[in-house]
C-alpha cells in the first residue's frame, strides 16, 4: 500500500497484511531470548546535564603513509575550541601526484579555510555551510575528501563528502556511524579544483544528540579501512584519556595496514566488490588480504560536563 | 594532546605528531587506487528542490511470527501523513508471555499513543517528545522497543529505544543507519510498564538531511536480524515501488528466518558474543547458523517532490 502525503492519516497499529502458516523450525537452546528483561539495568534517574553544560576533551594523532613521512602525509585536520567544538579532517586524493601536483596542498588549504570560517555568524554552526565556504575559497589544484563536525549545546552536527568518517560510542556500544560515499570502489566523492566536482550539496548531513561520557572517533579512511568498528569500541572503552585513545587507535590501524595477512575492512570490501588475487592463486587457497597503507588521522573527543 | 574547550583554538593542519620509517609492503595490482578521480561523475548542477517541496511515498508490510499469526504478532506500526510524515514501529518484548501478559498490548498502546500525539504543538516534531508522551500515557502491562521518525522540510529526525532500526539509501549506497542499544545480547533497551525502565532520555536521537530519491527502510529487529544491509540496498534499488520493496524485504527476511543454514546477521552476532553450538558439535565442524524467527515489520519511504 502506498500512502502519499496528500491522503488522510492512516493508522494500522493492529493490522497485519500478510500471514503464512506456522512452520517447523529449530531453536538453539544456548540463545537467550528476551525473557530476562526484568533484570535489565534501569536508566539513571538523576537528571541529565543541560546541553549547555557539555563540552569536549579532544585528543589527536596522525601517522603519515610510510612513503610520505617527510612531508607529513596528505591528510589535514583542525580542532577548534572557539564557539563550540569544530573538528575537521580532510584527505588529499593521492592520484594528483601523477600530475606532479602535491595532493597535500588542497586538503591543507581546505582545512585552513574551514578554520578561518569558524565563528562566522553566517556559518550558523552548519557543517555544510562550512564546507561550502571552505571549498569556494580554495585556490590550490587538487581534490580531497572532507568531514566537518560541530558540537554545540549537546548536539553534534556532521557533514561529510567522501570516505572520511565518524563514530559515536556510548556505554561500550556504537550508536552512530557515518557511511562513505563513493563513485566506485576506492574512488570517493570529493571536493575538487576541477569544474567537474562534488559540492557541499553532496555532503551527507546528520546530527546526533550526545550525552556526557559519549566518545566521538573521527578520522580519515586510513583509520576506518584498517580497523573494525568493534576494535574502535574496544580501544575507546579501555582508554579513558582521549590522547591515549587516539594514539592507540592510530597505532592499531597502522599495525593492521602493514600486515599483509590481516583481513582488514578494506580487503573484505575489496573482495566483496570483486577485486581479488588471480584465479591461479585462488587454486592454492589464496585470497586478497592485508590492510591498506595510507595516512592515518584520528581525532577522539569525549563529552564532559563543563 | 588533550584540548579542552577553555583553551584557545588550535590549528594543526600541517602538523604530524608521529612518524615511522618507511616499510616494505606488497600491493595487489588489481586494486585500483584513487587515481581515476577525474573520471568520477560530476554532481548534478541543477538546483535541488527546496525542503518544503519534499514528501514521502510509503509502503508497509508485516509478517507475524509463525506461532503468532492469529493474533497478528506483537509488532505494531503507524504511518501518518498529517503535519509531516511520522513513522513508528514498536516491538512488544515477548518474555511477558511467560507472565501471562500479551506482549502485543504494550506495543500497540504505545504506537496508538504516538498517533494521538501527532500534530500536537508541544511535540514540535521531536521524536523524543513523542516517545516521552506516548510512554507516559501507557496503562498496559508490558514493554517494547520503539523507533519514531518525523520527516519534515527535508529533514528526517529519528528517536530509538532498543533494536528497532532505520536505514537510508541514496543512489545505491547506504548513507545512514541506526544502531541497536541493548543491555546484553538479545536484551534490548526498552520502554516498560515497570518502574525500572528506560525512558525517552535513553533514546538515541539523530537527524539526517534527505534528498529526493532517497529511500528510508524502517523496521523491527525481525527485519534487521535476518537481512544484511547490502541485501536491503539491493532490494530497494531494484524495486521502485515502495509497497513492492516493503513486501520484497519482508519476504526475504522471512525466508532467511526459517533457513537454518543461513548465516544471518543474528547468528553472526550470536557467535561473536560467544553463543554457539556445544563443543562436541564444533568438533564435527558445526556452528550456530540460521535466521531468527520473529515478527517482521517493514516500512519503506521514498522521498519525492510534492
Amino acid at each position: 500500500m502506498a500512502i502519499s502525503i496528500s491522503r488522510p492519516s492512516v493508522s494500522l497499529p493492529q493490522q497485519f497484511l500478510y500471514s503464512i502458516n506456522p512452520q517447523k523450525f529449530s531453536s538453539i537452546s544456548v540463545i537467550r531470548k528476551k525473557q530476562n528483561f526484568l533484570r535489565c539495568a534501569s536508566s539513571d534517574s538523576a537528571p541529565p546535564p543541560t546541553r549547555q553544560e557539555m563540552s569536549l576533551s579532544v585528543g589527536m594523532y596522525l601517522i603519515p603513509h610510510p612513503n610520505k613521512v617527510e612531508k607529513g602525509g596528505e591528510d589535514a585536520f583542525f580542532v577548534s575550541s572557539d564557539d563550540g567544538e569544530v573538528l575537521v579532517v580532510a584527505d588529499g586524493v593521492s592520484g594528483w601526484a601523477e600530475k606532479n601536483v602535491d595532493p597535500a596542498l588542497f586538503s591543507r588549504e581546505l582545512v585552513a579555510n574551514v578554520s578561518s570560517l569558524v565563528g562566522n555568524v553566517e556559518v550558523n554552526d552548519d557543517p555544510r555551510i562550512l564546507i561550502k565556504g571552505a571549498h569556494a575559497a580554495t585556490s590550490s589544484i587538487g581534490s580531497a575528501t572532507v568531514i566537518v563536525s560541530v558540537f554545540k549545546n549537546g548536539i553534534l552536527k556532521i557533514g561529510s563528502v567522501g570516505d572520511c568518517g565518524l563514530r559515536v560510542i556510548r556505554k561500550g556500544q556504537m550508536i552512530f556511524s557515518t557511511f562513505p560515499l563513493e563513485h566506485y570502489f576506492d574512488c570517493p566523492y570529493q571536493l575538487s579544483s576541477e569544474s567537474v566536482t562534488q559540492t557541499y550539496l553532496d555532503a551527507i548531513v546528520s546530527t546526533v544528540n550526545l550525552q556526557v561520557g559519549d566518545t566521538i572517533v573521527m578520522g580519515s579512511d586510513g583509520l576506518f579501512d584498517n580497523i573494525f568498528d568493534q576494535e574502535i569500541v574496544s580501544v575507546v572503552t579501555t582508554n579513558d584519556d582521549v590522547s591515549n585513545a587516539a594514539k592507540a587507535l592510530a597505532d592499531l590501524a597502522r599495525n593492521h595496514s602493514v600486515d599483509t595477512k590481516f583481513d582488514s575492512p578494506f580487503s573484505l570490501e575489496a573482495r566483496a566488490r570483486g577485486f581479488d588475487v588471480p584465479w591461479w592463486k585462488k587454486v592454492f587457497g589464496m585470497k586478497f588480504t592485508g590492510g591498506k597503507l595510507d595516512d592515518i588521522t584520528v581525532i577522539v573527543g569525549k563529552v564532559k560536563t563543563t
